[in-house]
């Protein structure tokens, strides 16, 4: 085969990192099991025309078409008919619940993990195919605001049993749109879409820069530009944050309806999570969010210590995450952006495996006339839930143990009397009696077992995933 | 949103559905990492050259291009550049096995869940996109025969564990490519990839005009065609199989070398399943599986009584996974159909779960200012491990209970001295004590509980997967 290569932007690990990444799947999984969450998945392919209706990512969709169309001169399929890769979990979802809406009772709360394809020119960081898990909950006709605190408070849930892995804490970011839209127009700027945008750069370019943006482009003067920047500097993770808001609007007689019902909710999400998480759900004021979908609560999530990774974990409220003229779902939804962190965590030297198979007990086979002899003894080993695997051939024993070692796979069976002879078995090892013996080949022991009844330490039965002393991929 | 419609091909099933799917891939996992396989997954796409090599489904790739590179003239990249979505997992596995050799140690037992995408005209039954489950010993340099009796054994196993919910039982069909190979040489037939082209439409066209081809096609006279038919037409799970089989060469004259040693694999291979898989694995000689790759053990698998689906479970041994001109990597390995199952699971009413959602607690809310009460007692119940959602309003408890009821969660919680008035509350309940009182809404039961302490009947924390008394999609 010629020319084998990775491909810039298309992660892929080796079965230690996969170890990882699939046990951040799974405690994800299981933390949107444990709120109510039900799975779904959807094609990865969409009508282009649907993809298309987010204008900002468009020119990141791959489009497909069959390779024998390829062949024919011209576009055979109208546009209408084409079909792209999703770039996110959003858009399959607002498609998935118009489709399905009446087999479904709402409030309806799902998550989805799954691949996404952007076809972006990879750079700092950014994947052309990552996976993401994302959870939302959408209503029919309404959806009360409780949901914008419990969504934030789940993936606080998540995130924090990913530090015993040796995860990095994470800060969720918490803004309301209207909050920012009442002190905009309160301040009498109308351009609001406009004005989070060049607050959206501020991490980039700095608030000088966004100042003098926020007068050329959005048609603001100094006193207006001002006061969004100090707005933005606004942030906190209790109450008083949303004193200092109200006294900044005061100050600038900027206090509309839209402000304080924005302040109302995002005040109850930062009391809520106060109790809830606390720590972690910080309001921050300059979080703007570029999508002009979001309606009311906005979120990002950083790494402590890795914020400039951007955000690992983003999303918020929109009253119309879908529509089909009769009836409007409203939203409110946040996606973790797995492999990005989960490449952090490995690229980082953050995390790892204890071992690179499932493997528990490597069953040695001292003859191949003798291999049913180790296969019985797996058969006993894994009906009791102990992953195991028969040595490949019946070589020196030595170079069994050698085949475990290389993979972490802590533990060799030795069946029958094998274990008599064990290359370097310990010297007291007692005389392994009909059933075999098992050897701990990090500390050599090695003790007389019955596959029925003998059970590795708890810590020992899958490969764990732990704190890691350097960098693994 | 215009023209919400199902694209024929791909695929999607409802939450109760999807619940299903997600048991069967949880219990393939756990099968093959019992086994000591080491999951991967690879990404989406290979470079086209790659996908192409494999000439026969070469029509079938779905290529991608950017959305921008569309919009200029002509095919922007040239050929080698382009990215085409992968039709199955083994060329991308044999792939990651040479860029990864150096980092992998062998024989390397990797199991890989993932979808695949073909893009051919759906039909009966054929989907555009696909959840494939893969298992595959791979070996450097060689690989001993005992994995192509332990591959089959494995996916035995699974498919055993997925009787309980109400799979049909399956039959493992295996031949070997030695034996065919050897028989056909023997009596005189050179073309023997012709021929098992033509023995593989045998299930399609019957034995009197796959006779007449081999005629026509393969150069066989009649005799030789009676031949080659009488050996496809033997089957069996025991080593009375052999026998007959080498009754027919010598018959014919036709016991070559190779044949012997066909023979001898195939017996190895049912006698090890007859002990361990008894009644599941069956040698049937015309099984040929049209891909000229396979060099020993062929398989394929039906669904008893469901035969007209198809294999749900195919692949063999193939001396050449991957080259890299230096090293050769020979490889065993068995693909399992995931969707094609799933579908005729659910569409045939075989398998439903027992909800829709994983929620097994339903904690009511008795006014929106008790709200976070609601939230502390689910936190408790979560903490311990049971899934469980706070109710979306504080509405009538009638109501609460017809959401849970909706969604078949079977528990609903009132805090505090909320069960007092529960709308249709059992006549004799205790008044609740401070904790509150749990209902199980099938029985009307209600009793006082503390979230500290109370546990749901083990069968009622998770959805089961059961056998479905009608279908659900």
């Amino acid at each position: 085969m010629a020319r084998i290569a990775p491909l810039s932007g298309f992660p892929e690990w080796l079965p230690q990192g996969r170890i990882v990444e699939q046990h951040v799947l799974d405690v994800l999984r299981h933390t949107f099991e444990l709120h109510g969450f039900a799975g779904i998945e959807t094609r990865a392919v969409e009508p282009l025309e649907q993809l298309l209706r987010k204008g900002e990512t468009s020119k990141e969709v791959y489009v497909l078409s069959r390779l024998q169309e390829l062949d024919e001169p011209g576009r055979p399929e109208r546009e209408d008919k084409q079909l792209g890769l999703h770039f996110d979990l959003t858009v399959p979802f607002a498609r998935y619940v118009l489709e399905n809406a009446g087999k479904l009772s709402f409030p309806f709360k799902r998550y989805q993990i799954q691949k996404v394809w952007r076809g972006e020119r990879p750079q700092d960081g950014r994947f052309r195919e990552f996976t993401q898990a994302d959870i939302d909950v959408v209503g029919s006709g309404d959806l009360p605001y409780h949901y914008e605190v419990e969504i934030p408070l789940v993936m606080a849930e998540a995130f924090g049993a990913l530090r015993e892995i040796g995860m990095p804490p994470v800060r969720i970011l918490v803004n309301n749109r209207k909050v920012a839209e009442g002190f905009y127009r309160g301040i009498g700027l109308e351009d609001v879409e406009g004005v989070l945008r060049q607050i959206d750069k501020l991490d980039k370019i700095g608030p000088e820069k966004v100042g003098a943006l926020l007068v050329d482009e959005c048609g603001a003067d100094e006193e207006q530009a001002k006061a969004c920047l100090a707005l933005a500097a606004i942030s906190g993770s209790d109450a008083s944050v949303i004193t200092e808001v109200r006294a900044l609007a005061e100050s600038h007689g900027a206090v509309t309806e839209l402000l304080t019902a924005g302040l109302a909710e995002l005040e109850a999400l930062v009391v809520a999570a106060g109790e809830r998480a606390p720590g972690v759900v910080v309001a921050d004021l300059k979080i703007a969010r570029g999508l002009d979908y979001y309606t009311g609560s906005v979120y990002e999530t950083v790494l402590v210590g890795h914020e400039q990774l951007g955000s690992v974990c983003s999303g918020g409220r929109y009253d119309t995450l879908a529509s089909d003229g009769k009836n409007t779902y409203p939203g409110v939804g946040l996606s973790v952006g797995v492999s990005r962190l989960v490449s952090r965590l490995l690229s980082g030297g953050l995390v790892t495996a204890t071992r690179a198979v499932p493997t528990a007990v490597l069953v040695a086979v001292s003859a191949e006339e003798t291999r049913r002899d180790s296969d019985a003894v797996a058969a006993v080993l894994r009906a009791r839930g102990i992953p195991c695997e028969v040595a490949p051939a019946a070589a020196k024993f030595g170079k069994q143990i050698k085949y475990a070692d290389r993979r972490g796979i802590p533990f060799v069976w030795f069946p029958g009397e094998a274990g008599h002879g064990a290359d370097g078995g310990a010297p007291g090892a007692e005389p392994a009696g009909p059933a075999g013996s098992v050897k701990d080949i990090r500390s050599g022991d090695q003790v007389d077992a019955d596959p029925a009844t003998w059970e590795p330490p708890a810590e020992d039965l899958r490969p764990r995933v732990v704190p890691a002393a350097s960098p693994v991929r």
